[in-house]
């Protein structure tokens, strides 16, 4: 079997972790398979908060239904969201592409017009799950990165979001959160999917060939 | 340079394709990568085509702005997402689970009350962006699984989406697209992004240690 595919199968969403702590060097791979996560535009619309305070995971615990997996993991991940896309960060993306590729700021005059069309001419509802959708897809790739390190991950949409917002002081940051992720060691005593088959819509119903 | 860091720094946004064709077992692997993507309460709310009749790449390419890679590619995938949830998706996926794990559909009677309280009751404008975030987790292992395979793969947004649905026919199926993905290879030589280092948010703003 394909390496990635038996990485892929080897994972699932983990119920009960045993608190042993990942090492920095795995938890470096995860992060930065994050910051090379693509988005929209490159635009980035998100931070990512790195909790391994085991007082903060105990409060965000108390809002999350008290799912084992919070206290027990190693760390937990906090996808945050820009709640306003203004043109200061347009403006300081601009920068940040010109800085990097040793171009000037105005040569990029006409992806700054194009990408400010796009996105400052919605509303701040569409530009939410825009970011949204964004987060998700470094969310997948955090995924693919703990499996490749054989660190065990789950996902959790089941949270106060408002009360995780307040915890981490998210409003004063200009930010709001939408996805959570553990990160540790599955326990595979006390975890009764530890050793259930991975269930997943067939083939032929997942995909249409055109 | 870890393996999965190095493919990920391998990877961009390839704007034009040389229109070669990928190899149907490494299509294989990103498809699977696909269907193995975890998505909340495990529903996959969403169907993925799998575009390569160039004649339809054609009439996509006309609503998509002109981007010559969606011609230029092997493959083009939409990911398209369940316009509703309804009842029937719920109680068809707790077959799916009794029938894979060899268990009574009755046993998962908790499971099923509690994720019908949870995504039942919610409105569909709701479920359609919960779902739209689903789909994106699995455009974010298509896109590491390319990258491994060593495919060039392009996620875009930037498309008339009610024009592509009336293309595939996705109303019909209950389907809306949210999000696309060129597959192929790239056209080193005209691609202006082939050579260009790669922009990211540094790691200190990108994330916050608590």
């Amino acid at each position: 079997m394909n390496n990635l595919i038996e990485t892929l199968n080897w994972r699932y969403a983990t119920k009960r972790m045993n608190g042993n702590k990942i090492p920095s060097e795995k938890l470096d791979v995860i992060l930065e398979a994050i910051q090379l996560s693509p988005s929209s535009a490159g635009l980035q619309p998100y931070t990512v908060f790195v909790i391994e305070d085991q007082e903060v995971k105990e409060k965000i615990h108390k809002i999350s239904y008290h799912q084992p997996q919070i206290i027990e993991s190693s760390h937990l991940l906090v996808f945050a969201v820009y709640n306003t896309i203004t043109a200061e960060i347009i403006s300081d993306y601009m920068t940040l592409i010109a800085e990097t590729r040793g171009i000037p700021v105005e040569s990029l005059d006409g992806f700054k017009t194009s990408i400010t069309a796009g996105i400052l001419t919605r509303t701040e509802e569409v530009n939410a799950h825009w970011a949204d959708r964004q987060a998700y897809i470094a969310l997948g790739h955090a995924l693919v990165a703990a499996a490749s390190e054989k660190i065990d991950a789950t996902p959790m949409e089941g949270f106060d979001a408002k009360a995780l917002d307040e915890i981490l002081g998210l409003n004063e940051k200009g930010l709001h959160s939408v996805v959570i992720m553990t990160l540790g060691y599955r326990d595979d005593e006390n975890d009764v999917l530890a050793k259930a088959k991975k269930v997943r819509r067939p083939h032929e119903e997942l995909f249409v060939t055109v």
